[in-house]
């Protein structure tokens, strides 16, 4: 069996070298356009910012060392121009020498990846993009050239990476964005303490506004304003790159992307396809969609390897967890936001938290603000986001595995996680959103969400604000009535008739007051997350 | 309704407050017999190294501020004498003044906690344990009369806590431990390592050994040896304390602690018992088990207020998982260990591997020695445990996770967890482990275990060491044949005839070369965890 791959990074190379593991006696040939294959496609940001101090250490496979071990025929700078499905042949074009050749299949794995979205601007000829190896020597060639100021578009996760690290080189860096928050996988209220981390980083935010003309050491923005930028750099996005996969005359699905079935094979029985270019199947609608994310492409590369052979196999549908370090903060996701719920339709229930990264008597914990969105009905977890300094990543990895598991919110109250001082709580963070999930869904808590607030308000709600008096002076809803929690037992009577909204700085006191009141009578419904959340809200 | 709570710790107090949540009007009084509720028992150990550096800072909350907000009549120093269930009444000594009354009670909620065991020996009244804040006044007491020398007996979690923070203070500690390993809920291997770090860190191990008789500046072994000894403390286990129980009639389980159904409720209907003094249900078996856990007994406290307000509930079957610090290491472990399964005759499948906390091209990535046990037929995780520097606790938590989703083994591949440079890798040591469960259940890998090799070795299996040279240099399997990886193809001619057993560093080049083999028709088993679990094991 002849196999060959387009595509020698993440997915196409998982798919390679698994098959040879499958089958020593496979010919593969694994064609890449580009210089290099298996480069650390993550790790390109932390070399221009000098993270990753070495160039190579973003090598991590050479051609050579897969030859070696896998006996793999790599071969680098060779673009597919076009795919004969009938005749099971792909045209060639060697780079380096110009010449074009023919190379068959028995079957043909297809890992083109995603081409970085640049919109048609004048001058747009300047800016870069950051995908690749050679995007990061053009770019550290622009820097080495005294490169002082730089305008970053997009503040999705790459757009926010790039920004840090050119920071971290001494530029002068604007991160422009067409939104009005930072990282648009997250929802605005769960983004804003990362523009201010952004900006305590010392990146301008351009928010609201986006690119009109690249010009050689400025740009201007759609208000007018021009921006110093010796380096511009455009992240806003990846498309599927299908134009091989629409010369072959595969099935392109809805979102764009390469259409495959549960085992990546294609439109073509002879022809898969992995990674960024491929469709994906949705966690919570079942429907296309695109995860442009590592690890599903390495997943399944491994996965259309097993298919080749004739494994039996199914790709488990994506439910998208990222990551993303803002400087000291970590901000990090899994499934749907809140956002994309709405638009789509879909009924949620959202919760806010801000708990301790660890047990706040041990030196060092930090507040992780964490956000659980989950089905009011059957109480399944849709999606969740968590911002902090510490144990983010933890925590939306535990929760993630709670979606792959079926659990629902409550039950990640039942969650036994790793408790010592240093690492946790007794209640750990996760526990705590699983609890008033379950609150929230026997009734014990009722929460109004920070956006909520003012409409209550202008309708006769008066907010009644459980912290101490000193933490009201720091910053209040306003309006706010302050009677702090211990004492508001004896002071009821002070409480208007009309709805009431308790609110304290996180949620968990304002659920104290919720009940107490209850017990003596009165309805009334928790801010949920608190002043914490609706405070951050109110800046995004 | 009057609910009387006895121990005012954790299980205690989470009962008590979730209570007045669910109860506005409900009389509540807590009992405690020591000096103080809700302190930080977790916290003790790293308050006596000068980690935790305010004595307050272990006073997570006072009598004071739990009347202030949660109405609650909260005793210290009060012990529960016995309890009469006829007349639901608990007879109380107040030990300040010695004056003894009754308080009857419509539900009465047992929290009495565990008591450190501290065996019969000459002069074991002078050893001090570890579990109050009373403790830890006496402890500290003497070190700042000028102790030097420390013995602690006992490494499990709390005595290896205790040894490490004592070190902090700069005492010369010894670690006496009856067993021949550090840390028994680890399996051997995995907690070999972790001895190292020990004596790197300055304890002495005296492993196998027991304390014969406690003197006023040292101890004697069994062993005969003598070792100085300002301080003794013991940390060998705790026991459920049920002496309340007992006189109250209680049913007692079969592991000694107090009987409790799903709802928490005691063989007396108006009793409930929490916490380490109360039997769980083992996740694996569903039969009695011990757990002296604090995230179990504040999640059955808050379990048990619900079922005294008539809500139904279910404590969910009890997994077990642990994080314990020490020095720059981290070990956590879920589920069952290896011993346990092989001393209760349970079919398992162990699997070892040693990738990198986070992306070996980004700076600062460290080892994980990650093991998984899991079931051959049905491939359930029964448990796992992991080592190493970062990221320990995150895998643990989210195989944990794994677990309460019922996900099997190689479901683990499937996970989408974060993936940052930073963070962790395209494919997380969690899915790796996933990776090598699902080659093991397809027959795509066969491995052989760490203690397995030399009875091998001695039926006539030839040891191929897959790695460099170079590596092969530094340390190998006594009598190992040495092909690297990449040689292999072109060397099978040098292999003998008869059974082989391929290994490499840690397990990966030796599934490719088991691959490799199997593709030239050679059968080989690769060595689980390669040379690393092998000599960790060796050195167990």
């Amino acid at each position: 069996m002849k196999v060959v791959v387009i595509g020698g990074v993440a997915g196409g190379m998982s798919a390679a070298t698994r098959l040879r593991r499958l089958d020593e006696r496979a010919e593969i040939v694994v064609l890449e356009r580009g210089a290099h294959v298996s480069y650390a496609n993550c790790g390109l940001p932390y070399f221009l910012g000098g993270v990753i101090e070495e160039r190579d250490a973003l090598l991590v496979q050479t051609p050579e060392a897969l030859r070696a071990r896998f006996r793999l025929d790599v071969r680098v700078r060779q673009e597919a121009l076009s795919v004969d499905p009938a005749a099971r042949s792909v045209r060639v074009r060697d780079l380096t020498t110009g010449d074009e050749y023919e190379e068959s299949y028995d079957r043909l794995v297809l890992s083109p990846g995603a081409r970085p979205f640049v919109p048609q601007l004048p001058g747009v000829e300047r800016a870069f993009t950051l995908r690749d190896v050679s995007d990061t020597d053009r770019i550290a060639a622009r820097l080495d050239a005294g490169a002082r100021t730089a305008v970053v578009v997009g503040a999705g996760f790459i757009g926010v990476e790039a920004a840090e690290n050119l920071r971290r080189r001494g530029l002068d860096v604007t991160l422009v964005e067409l939104g009005e928050q930072v990282l648009p996988p997250l929802d605005p209220e769960m983004a804003a303490p990362l523009a201010d981390e952004l900006r305590a980083g010392g990146v301008r935010l351009a928010l609201g506004t986006q690119l009109k003309e690249v010009r050689a050491h400025d740009v201007v923005l759609d208000d007018g304003r021009t921006v110093p930028a010796d380096l511009v750099l455009i992240a806003i996005g990846v498309r599927p790159d299908v134009a091989l996969a629409r010369s072959a005359g595969l099935t392109i699905g809805p979102r764009g992307g390469i259409a495959v079935d549960e085992s990546g094979r294609t439109s073509d029985p002879a022809v898969y396809a992995v990674g960024d270019a491929a469709e994906k199947r949705d966690g919570l609608t079942g429907e296309s969609t695109l995860v442009p994310l590592a690890n599903l492409a390495n997943r399944h590369g491994r996965l259309v390897a097993d298919a080749i052979v004739g494994r039996p196999v199914a790709a488990r549908p994506a439910t998208a967890t990222a990551v993303v370090q803002v400087f000291g903060h970590t901000a990090a996701a899994t499934g749907w936001n809140e956002k994309r719920l709405r638009a789509a339709g879909r009924p949620y229930q959202a919760l806010h938290l801000h708990p301790g990264s660890h047990a706040g008597y041990y030196p060092g914990a930090s507040p992780i603000a964490l956000k659980v969105l989950y089905d009011p009905t059957d109480l399944r977890i849709l999606g969740a986001q968590a911002v902090g300094a510490d144990g983010v990543d933890k925590r939306i990895d535990v929760v993630a595995t709670a979606m792959a598991g079926g659990l629902t919110a409550p039950e990640l109250a039942d969650l036994e996680l790793a408790y010592a001082p240093p690492y946790g709580s007794a209640k750990d963070p996760v526990n705590m959103a699983g609890m008033i999930a379950e609150n929230l869904a026997t009734g014990t808590d009722r929460t109004v969400q920070w956006h909520e607030v003012s409409a209550l308000r202008d309708a006769g709600a008066t907010v009644v604000d459980v912290r101490t008096a000193a933490e009201h002076a720091r910053g209040a809803i306003p309006g706010a009535v302050n009677i702090p929690l211990d004492e508001l037992r004896e002071r009821t009577a002070e409480l208007p008739d009309g709805d009431l909204v308790v609110h304290c700085q996180v949620g968990l006191r304002g659920h104290t007051a919720l009940r107490l009141l209850a017990g003596l009578g009165r309805d009334a419904a928790n801010l949920d997350g608190g002043y914490a959340t609706w405070s951050a809200g109110r800046a995004a």
